[in-house]
């Protein structure tokens, strides 16, 4: 078996682009897409008259699907996931993987139960300057690593059942953990409820790291710039990540801070800092979503465990909850703890 | 009288800049500069031969000085500025006022009882743009304000004594109160630690204010750029200060989110996102310094109350520690409560 | 009639996007793609099933094409254009119409002849930000024109048989007379050879308009940044207009030089500066190649004149020429006559 | 002799930076200060009261004064110059140097008639990120130059007996001098007559120098913006100078075109566009005019040639005559021919 056959579940925002790229795929072959919309289907339809339109994605168990994609608004990710797990469809979901931790579990039993592909579509993890970064910071070019401060802006798209934080924040905290390569151990929340009393439309999130690693995520719908910017400060060097820039991504920055050997008198206080040269590095851009998809057809093939897994998508579904019940009780710490049982060989894309 | 005689204490990074408007204002006479280096006062007097250098600011006392500006490190504000004041001058402390609210509530109490000028150096309320900011708030051009988020970060210059929040944040701080002519209710910060353990060089602050109006202040020693930025977000525009901007240092976005009447059932969750011009207003720039030297000058030629009186100063220095107590535990929020006794008449630069 | 049978020749760079764009328009369907290379065709059949792939556009005059689009390399457009024409097909070409003036004269004359329509791809005049500036400068806001300074650089992609001045500068030509309204008087040009000896890579084109009005057009095809901005100089206000930028495309500056009344003796020499605010106005975007295919069709089915149509490419076509002279022989002023005969129609879109 | 006694002229724009730096540098005691304005005189009096001020420079020739510094307008640069050199003084004279170069030939021949130091105020060949961007020049990173383009352009300050080339151009003209090592055989120059009929407000003008380099140089005085950037394009790398950005002024891409080996067919014609890193120096940065006065104080002790001597300032003199020969007739082609009498040693600062 070198081909896939994979079902499209949502034709909204996102879903069109995750056709596309199967669609571009040649070990993928699309069989069919389900939206509960005629309108949108007849469009879709129009430009991929070889995809079968449906209406009800359980068509698909009928199909000869092996995978399906869903893109459907996150509250019925759980249902239509466990669903297409239980009829052994591999699965690839788009973030947040469920609204609450035991969904997001279950799914990820029932994955492992099966032996089936549960991949959630932390799409920065396969996004080449987030890639570029993570090869920096592993070369231990900028140091120990200090802090990450995250912020990520814009005016809308609101979603009613869902805050800010669930809509944006997992990007950014899939990066941290990509980058940094570990979990946090506290994490607290604040925010503000501007729109509607009863959803936060902006928010900020503290991490607290092991090592004395801090990161800081800062997401709003309600700021007159479009704003996708992290800056991870090193002990050696500092590097910032601007994705709004179309090809200067990634500066990295001969800067710091240098302490004195000892400093327990006044006296020695003396910092000394640097500031050296800035480096743009060149960086070969592909589609990270193409990355993702083919990712997702290469694990179902080689059953490889994905990059971004179910229990990856569990995790920042964890990390959301602790910063919800710190939004919602004063921006309280919550601990984290997330238990990995046994070992899983985790491969690179 | 229309004309005093000042002098200045501290000739370090700040002092320079207040000996040098002072000298030429004309209704100061800079009589004489304290510094307890020999090198920086002859340095200073081969700029200013005609102003009296001294090791010793109690000298002061006995040179006809009427009001001293104190440019020192923070740790000496207090001692300094109640010796002077018990000894009958006015006084303008550099920001932060001191470094605990019992010292400042008694600096306030003497200038009070003693009817002396107390005013602390809070630069940014006398800032065109600030200036020109506030008014387009007070206007009702953005509508209601939603949340002012402030950005204040750089590579240095670390204090020992004195942490990042203390060191960077009164500006924010003493903006956001005068954006928003109101107090918070409560405070809380989080940081971190990175160059020496003991010591927030990175810190994020979060007031929450009356009217659900929120307000967040991210402050570091430790980030590869320059930043200063005040976003203030409103219900039907919103304006983003850029300190760092030559010329264009306020742009106004006519841009907002507008929620239907009533969002009872999912159905009706209908939002529109209005996307309108840019206006740069034309800000004609006067050093901030020079308007608060002349302010401080005029308050106590006319018997004026300063805009930035003790009073602020201590609000200021309140807010931070509730800030700081904050920090060490966690995050939690800590209630502000300041009660403003009597009334006082203040009065507009 | 109100459907037109579009054929597509040139499967290149650019042919895909007017393939896009005539099947998503209603009144057009596209017949077929003609294009030499078997790869190109099959791969664009994959994307559009419904659409013929042929490699000889003249299979067209058996299929009931009524209208081409010539999107192949220019040293082909006349031929083409005029096959075309003179089997009675109505023609879009691509910038520049030909590559001499003869050869465009001879297209205008066979399309007026017979009553077809032939339109140039002079896109920027579709562009919505080019035409709010141009709405901007008719309304007199800028007052009088004083100059136009265009710069169009990047690097690549060079063409080895047309220079940097046929390949850019068609762009801003056609721009600089919609927006002034007026032919230039002389042309000159200047510019470097660097990569290869014959063919200029770097090129500055002056052009002298009635009125004193001067209009520049720099164009690199080796320059490290792609810029396109178009700074547009009045006696009241000035704009600039940066393509560049994803949102904020046009900047309106209040500022200006007013000249004192009357300036005979040297003590009269008094100059006042303005400077007033900036607003950005927003533009509401829609993809420029869209609103030409559309008039293209309209035209077509109305029987009206092009914006760009044949003449104006002729006349641009002129205008380079005249600056190739220039080129050649020293940067000396070349006059430019253009005598429109006879009166046409000309329709906004 | 370790110590040269200094005397300023003009007391305008630029006369009293060059009186503070003279006045910071140890090995100069300036004496006075000569201006024809009791206003400007006061004025600097109060901030130097050490400054001798007077009416009349001549006053010069019985103070002691051994070198002088000429910033008046540039329409009495000559005379001052000459009047000085004749009374055996060291002279510095700000750019342009003088308004023909019959004139400028005459300052040159009396100071090397007599043995004195002849300098003109060409501030940026002092400047850190010209002299950055030499040394990147001179090192071959770049590989061949190409060409440089440098744009100069603001808002005002209009001269009324100049034209904005004889203001502006001065300095990109000494910056391409220097950074090529060599001179131009051509100038032509177009222009734009916005404000005043006589006087260009916008001027365009072209070098060719040996070896197929081209400069170009573009100076407005009626911009919105604020530029001064000059780009450097070479065979390997190419190279940015943006004088407006405070920190990040140079910026050296790894970018270019490679020709294949031959290109005599079509076929062969394949260019590959290398898009590499990007590197920002660190540059320490001194001001450029500090540099400047401690140069034309060590050539005045030490019997050194300036960099910018008084050749330099009478090259760009004859360079601004062709050009303003060319402005006036049509931007022809006008032949640069500067013939070095004898040779003499120039020394690095």
């Amino acid at each position: 078996m070198n081909q896939v056959n994979v079902g499209v579940i949502g034709a909204g925002y996102w879903g069109p682009n995750l056709l596309r790229n199967f669609t571009e795929l040649s070990n993928a072959r699309v069989v069919a897409l389900a939206d509960l919309s005629d309108e949108r289907l007849t469009h879709m339809k129009s430009r991929y008259p070889e995809v079968e339109m449906i209406k009800d994605y359980r068509d698909f168990f009928q199909m000869g699907v092996e995978a399906v994609v869903v893109a459907t608004p996150p509250t019925s990710h759980f249902d239509i996931a466990r669903d297409c797990l239980e009829h052994n469809l591999h699965v690839l979901v788009e973030k947040p993987l469920t609204l609450n931790s035991r969904d997001a579990q279950t799914l990820v039993d029932i994955a492992e139960a099966r032996g089936l592909t549960l991949m959630v579509g932390h799409t920065f993890e396969y996004n080449a300057a987030v890639r570029a970064l993570k090869e920096i910071i592993d070369s231990g070019e900028l140091g120990q690593v200090y802090y990450i401060n995250a912020v990520r802006l814009n005016l809308g798209l609101f979603q009613r059942k869902l805050n800010v934080l669930w809509d944006l924040a997992p990007h950014d905290i899939s990066i941290m953990l990509y980058l940094l390569g570990q979990d946090p151990l506290t994490i607290s929340a604040q925010g503000a409820t501007c729109i509607f009393k009863d959803l936060h439309d902006v928010a900020y999130m503290h991490l607290a790291f092991p090592n004395n690693v801090v990161g800081h995520i800062h997401t709003s719908w309600l700021d007159p710039n479009k704003v996708r910017k992290i800056t991870v400060v090193g002990s050696k060097k500092m590097a910032v990540y601007d994705d709004v820039e179309p090809l200067e991504k990634i500066k990295i920055y001969d800067k710091g801070v240098d302490a004195p050997p000892y400093t327990d008198t006044y006296g020695d206080f003396q910092l000394s800092y640097r500031y050296g040269d800035v480096v743009i590095p060149h960086i070969r851009f592909t589609e990270p979503l193409r990355l993702e998809c083919q990712h997702f057809l290469e694990c179902i093939l080689e059953g490889k465990r994905p990059l971004s897994d179910g229990r990856d998508g569990l995790k920042v579904v964890r990390i959301l909850e602790a910063a919800e019940q710190s939004l919602n009780n004063g921006g309280i710490q919550v601990a984290f703890a997330y238990q990995e049982e046994g070992e899983h060989e985790r491969v690179a894309v």
